[in-house]
């Protein structure tokens, strides 16, 4: 049986997974097509609120490690909620972040590393993704990182 | 027989799809991979044209959620061609919103509501979708927006 | 026997692959859900390091063709290794690419051909993808161009 299994990790690790946010408009944050579940990008947040900030303006590397970081916990969050147990995910399949940057900002890789080894820790081999990582001009609500993902179960 | 029935959601919206863009070099507008397809990404057109405009400079978000929302229907006619029939549309299951946009501007969100609440009005529940959001410092031939789509048939 | 044959049409084109980039961090360069492969976001290079360029900056869009084309070489490079064979492609589904651009710069199409065209040479009817392309504020290490790739096998 492999029930609970990520929950225990997840225990292991300290982190308990927050109620799953919900989509402000006509969309969802899931979708299963097939075997494969797609997320909606997740806008990092802090108590609650959008995450503010621009890497390379008024946010260091390490600080938006930990807001990617964040936002994995909350990718989780959703896929628990879409699938009833996060045992269900076979693969983590593909990760792509946006940082918010300004033109000189080039640690992208860097800060998307706060997300990427957490869904190792949690899920092993099987959080071992894919990932593109780029610079954009803006996020929704002036976030500083946004990370959608895809698995697959 | 489910025939026409999204057809019949259109005609009673006043929207009559064009026709499909076609691709300037070598690559296509769709291509279906098992029961999933890829749309290419669609810049917003006005009369044919490139809609030019940047947000947060010199265009507002109620403009630019009418260029998403034209992109939708754009969105349609290229699926419809591509299937030959609306009505073997699944599920709308991502889209993904590029907004030319200032460093300034955090309105994504809201400029794409004007896609999703257009393919969530066509398709009903079946256009709920997962969606990225995002800003990003320009788009091909100026345009406004650009968005791709995934669908489930 | 289809064995060889995209080798053969690299050869007659005076490609070699390169052996196939590692990922800095805990992600991977390609991942296999169902039929479909995602690969990760490969980054411009340049005898092996990252190249560097702002397109309507430092960089025109020649240059950047010439750098969409070499990522194209170094995504079957990629394939390869993860598939053993080119030839287990059944379809290049879907290109997405991001150009390191200026708030100026509208040709991220033009620079993407130098990634699309390549693919056709290669691949012929099969290499015709579905494509994004948009401008970012930046991309990691300070490449010029990005390009991520889905495929069927």
């Amino acid at each position: 049986m492999s029930t609970n299994i990520i929950q225990g990790r997840l225990k292991s690790l300290g982190i308990e997974l927050p109620s799953a946010g919900q989509p402000a408009a006509s969309y969802v944050m899931a979708v299963t097509c097939g075997n494969t579940v797609f997320l909606s990008g997740h806008i990092a947040k802090h108590q609650g609120e959008p995450w503010v900030g621009k890497l390379g303006n008024d946010m260091d590397t390490t600080t938006g490690q930990a807001a990617a970081r964040s936002i994995a916990i909350d990718l989780m969050a959703t896929l628990q909620q879409h699938l009833g147990s996060l045992d269900k995910v076979k693969r983590i399949v593909k990760v792509m972040g946006l940082v918010n940057s300004t033109p000189e900002f080039t640690e992208q890789h860097l800060v998307l590393n706060g997300c990427s080894e957490l869904l190792f820790e949690v899920f092993g081999e099987v959080g071992k993704h894919a990932r593109s990582a780029f610079g954009v001009a803006q996020i929704p609500r002036g976030a500083c990182v946004e990370i959608e993902l895809i698995a697959e179960i």
